[in-house]
């Protein structure tokens, strides 16, 4: 097929899927703004409606005019329109006025550009992220079935990068599910919270004295968001604390890609994606791709979030660039995080654990790391116990062969203390508490 | 005096009281890190001693020789001791079992130098933050005493840099405050779930196991720290969401501490700090250097966010980088947060308001800022109303004496128009709703 | 129109004519990347052809096919297709072996998914960097204008928002044109010097042994990059240096971005664009749209740069993750950089400055700025000179009128003092060297 | 020994010797930055005798009194009196003059605050800078050693994380290698250019008119740095260049270090540190610190220059909040990035390749990393070559004994084609290319 003039210059579609943001893309695409905007000010209109200030056949002459242009509008068209305003409130508003069978004064009602335009990027933030919340939700379930699964399956634990001692990969899953329940919880809560935005010019309400706090609550409601306390053009903690609480969501996504990347190497060999991807050049690799881009998508949140916490410097009663800053940047968190998310949901959906793989890493230093607990019991016997014990471990013998040792501990009794699977402390317990963690909340939640 | 040789290479009392750090500075020096680190290894002891597993009497020995060790012990010694295991705690823990009259299993407990670091620095982060939320508080309560004396001071609004329509100096400050009292509740609902960190070497308590669970809450108690659900050796969450929300705290003061620096330039001349700075080449100068330090304070901090945000790849069961680098940038965090706080709080305790600037600002453009009022007024006695009042506007002539006007509208009826106290909006109200929310929830705080 | 169903999920053309964009977002559309990939397809094909490894007619077949896919290729269904394998070449290689009239090893010959997508990355960013050096280049030409016409054009210098001394505009204006050239010729050198990228799947160039090298010197020639030394799959200095290098650039449009904003504001009014942005609601404004919209981009870059500087930490021979963060990132930061230098570029061509607004800020504090003046005469006199003079600037009374000062200075003496044409130093020499710099440095490239 | 009142809030010696910033801290310290700010007081004295504006005599009175202030100043003091006027310069030239025995138009001749400080900042980065460069070759020359030692040592390539085909060891490092050689030459160009500040005031110099221009240009020649074009106080080109330097540079650095944790990780063990660090709880334990302390130092550095990028909008002559957040994040990236290539450093000196490990993990798939070569070879004999060769390294039947494979070709034939070390490609010929480019440009610096 051939492209079409408007294709020129789009993106999203290319890149999207691969970072898991197929869906998210579209929910936050031009035409997800237009339609976001034109929500606004249909309840704008609406909302004056119930307060008497606009008839209600004007406003559904208004909310007529709105849906016939969210499928008309061609996004170049009014992006270039909005280029001389810096804004697409702007031409958007004079379009509408000019389509609607009602008077101007019927559409726009004592509203500013930054009203809509906030109010159009929360709405969109809500539906967006509550995708987010699902794939959290979801990659969060996926895990919590490799916890209960593997609630009592041994594998060595690893600290910068080197063997330690045993644990269990439930316990080490659990880990993974703690952090993404509470991203899931805080972002959820976070997204319940978002105010409508409703000042006017000044942010005085001045245009509908004196029905301004009326107005600005019924236009909330009527939109499903938060009543504001006040207006917040230029108090911006709604925004910042989404940003914020996007990224602490990235990285709780962030561990549990890289552990399974590293996980997957031919190395360790300890796990696999059901659908690794392959190579053209290379038919043996089985790339854990989901993870990897899950990894990708949440590399590239901090940034932005930095971007949004650097914008808050919002002079006066409307900021001169840092507010237009926050528009992409924060589509940008959502569809990152988002993808982020989807990515490792697919990852840890169907991830397959190799569970011979990991009693063979956990014997690879044939006890060594449980030498310790040679070193303890011979220590009742010796006072050279560990420079024993040491020398063995270097010379590579056998602790359950060397004299030394062999003088004062039974061998059986060498080959109990460094059996990995009598030195679990307490991992399927801590696996236990986090899954009660997680069935006591997504309990809560019908 | 002349420097000690343990000078060298020492920072933060040449620039923290700048950034008005002084205090934080040393809740975060060197030798609060080592406190805090030997009180952990002294709960470590106590909550074994409490468990039976420890004598009391080797508890107290341990306590004893820490409290002798944070008065001796040369940082830079301790320094250099760390390198070679990449932290502090290893060296840490020989001296203190070199120093205290208790056998060597009575000190660090079945931990590991994580649990130590970990629960140190949020030991650190709570007596930090704790003056973190004092000064935002304070900043708080400046704010509301300017939103309440200037509730009603008219003064212009300015969008994008340019006077808009008439708002109250009582508004504005209304706006700092709000973002003031949300930022500090959610720094203090932070500080307060801040847990404590007991896993041992591989995250499974093996060590102390069957106690793990009760050691882990008992130690959790000690220090008067939140019991985790789990351990979060790599499931950084309590990281990142302490650092996001210093973040969000970060540019609830950047925005007043801008709007300030703006007010006082001489150009708008609105207002100036109680102790501005001088300049030794130009006595005239009142620079408003508080508002201007907490400015530059607030503005290193989201890089810094950026980076524990980065850091959350911590692979397995301890991160071979992304935890270390924590450490300092945590400290960072709370130290340019607060003291941001702190330089904002100063510059609001004494911000002289010039109401006559205000008032002469709001009235430099003669009334075009309300010229919309009289074409709508105009607009019902011609239909040309806005190319009337725009030709006059542009002229220059005053809109009360335009003939094309004032053929229709009476003088005195524009002037009305013109007033800006007679377009205030729900400024006062706005005001009122912000104080009555931070008064109540202020109150809920004894 | 009514949106076609590959509409869905495409963005850029709404938002990116506001921030400067629409011709980089062209230049870094979906299509582009689907281009520059086949670009780099054919030029492999080729340079396999010119050293004798596939036919010179399989070649053209491949190049045809590559065409022929240029312009039916649907970026949506490319882009879902890749999703499996992580990035887009997998699949357009089979589309290219399916298409083209050549045996399948006529296509992508010994190169990895890598070196397709690096090198098509740095055909993207020639191509849009070039346009970005024209955008600082013009806005540099305006600067350069704007420094010569007000070489001697007093206006008064402003630190810490405070006024200071008299300067001239020509002297601020050649501060902006210092940094826009600087940043101009070391984007272009950094552009001029991006390699091609060739090194197979392991980087050792082994599927085209012995022909490595000089397979990758003429890839490189055949699409006008530099010849790399070695493969740099995971040597990342080319993508960070030209990160940095546009961050460099962006905080070099944030400078005069900001003074205009400032400057255009109705208190200082001393600037205004040619086409200042209207508000529907309030006819009086005239907001320096194209200024703020160049800060609010040139915003938006930090933080991308530390994403790819963050980005570094490519494992082995090829990045589980680092690597895909970087295609986005570098195309935001490209059309985001060079957007900001359009904006500033179209606010500098049409600067309008008010050199009587200019003048009257200069006097606004009667001469205090330059009391020091009058101080160091009048020390010549008496010892109490600094006194007297601050007595008198504080109670408001005009210098030449003052009796302690008078005594001993003559009022006309006093006033030539207080001159501030008389006080612009070397202000004119400042602008005469940048542009200068300025001249020999653009005069050089023809 | 117990604490000086004046260690209090104290920070830097406890933690800089872990991230290899012992040097480093020192060189960038308290005490530093007084030294370096006295240094550029006694250069504008020196510059005014120079120039016949000062006599020699009060010259050198002030260098005098210069000297013993850096040996008795104490750093919290000159804080505490550097809050009120947001800089350390106010203070510091009163005391100078307080101290100097000259008259005090000899002190600070026709500079300000920033002026002086700008110059220090360059100061100290030059000198901090230099260590940052001796670090990145010393770490350069034992990745240079490596792959010069290594240049032949197979071992396999690994991309995604999957075992890929054979390279070499030498060519990995080469890689290292060409990345740590262009950061050093980046930077060490960059400290050469880094330019003096001086402007005055206003930054027109007014204050030594008409010797303006050549009292700058004899001031930068005092101190050995650059002339600048024209006063840089709010075009900060050399500040973000130099930010974005070491931001490449630790980039490099963080690409080899994890690569060196990866390969030293148990399961890998392929390299050990000459001194790994220990664990007291895990006496097996070989943790690579050296190149994790790298990493970890090189993680906090894009954060840091995202600060220093997003501190650009300086406003006018001086910025109110920009300048003052560069002082600091200068220093900490100078510190980090150079403690990063400083841990590097150590790590290469000394690293221990085990080629064992590398020989085993190269056999680790029984061939199956060049199974396409078989599929290749048997495909000139049957259609069914992809198809037979998968099924048998499906089924785990080493390809020399798969029936279907052997039908056509020759055991040996199939061990040949499977030898690893018979497919290198170029990697030693890149090793060699990159060494050259190493060594030509060592060669150029004597």
């Amino acid at each position: 097929m051939s492209p079409s003039p408007t294709d020129t210059g789009t993106r999203g579609p290319l890149l999207d899927p691969v970072f898991g943001a197929e869906q998210l893309g579209s929910a936050l695409s031009d035409r997800a703004w237009i339609q976001a905007l034109l929500d606004v000010e249909v309840a704008l209109t609406r909302t004056a409606a119930a307060l008497g200030r606009v008839d209600d056949a004007h406003a559904e002459a208004v909310a007529a005019a709105a849906a016939a242009l969210a499928d008309e509008l061609d996004p170049a068209e009014l992006g270039r329109r909005s280029a001389a305003g810096g804004n697409a409130v702007i031409p958007l508003v004079s379009l509408l006025r000019e389509r609607a069978d009602a008077p101007a004064r019927a559409v726009h009602v004592g509203a500013t550009s930054q009203d809509v335009l906030d109010t159009a990027l929360v709405l969109l933030a809500r539906r967006a992220g509550i995708l987010v919340v699902t794939y959290l939700r979801s990659a969060a379930a996926s895990a919590a079935r490799l916890a209960a699964t593997h609630r009592d399956t041994p594998m060595v634990a690893r600290t910068l990068g080197q063997q330690a001692l045993p644990t269990t990969f439930g316990a080490l899953a659990a880990t993974w599910l703690l952090a993404l329940d509470d991203a899931a919880d805080d972002l959820e809560r976070v997204l319940t919270r978002l105010p409508a935005q409703y000042g006017g010019a000044a942010g005085t309400l001045a245009a509908v004295h004196p029905d301004g706090m009326a107005f600005a609550d019924t236009f909330a409601d009527q939109l499903g968001l938060t009543r504001p306390v006040a207006p917040w053009h230029t108090a911006r903690n709604p925004i910042t604390t989404l940003a914020s609480t996007l990224g602490v969501a990235a990285g709780a996504v962030a561990k549990p890609a890289t552990d399974i990347a590293l996980m997957a190497s031919t190395e360790f060999g300890e796990v696999a994606e059901d659908a690794p991807g392959g190579s053209s050049a290379m038919p043996h690799k089985r790339n854990p791709v989901a993870a990897i881009t899950a990894r990708a998508a949440a590399r590239r949140v901090p940034g932005l979030v930095s971007t949004i916490l650097s914008s808050t410097d919002h002079e006066f009663q409307r900021a001169a660039g840092a507010w237009h800053a926050e528009w992409e940047t924060l589509c940008d968190l959502l569809r990152l995080t988002g993808g982020a998310a989807h990515r490792l949901s697919d990852s840890l959906a169907g991830l397959h654990v190799h569970t011979d793989a990991l009693a063979r890493n956990l014997d690879l230093t044939g006890g060594a790391i449980l030498a310790e607990k040679v070193t303890a019991a011979l220590a009742e016997h010796t006072e050279d116990a560990r420079a024993v014990v040491t020398e063995a471990a270097v010379a590579g013998v056998p602790l359950d062969e060397a004299p030394g040792i062999t003088a004062h501990l039974a061998p059986d009794e060498i080959r109990r203390l460094l059996d990995p699977t009598r030195y679990l402390g307490h991992a399927a317990d801590i696996a236990d508490r986090v899954l009660a963690h997680h069935d006591r909340h997504t309990g809560e939640k019908p």
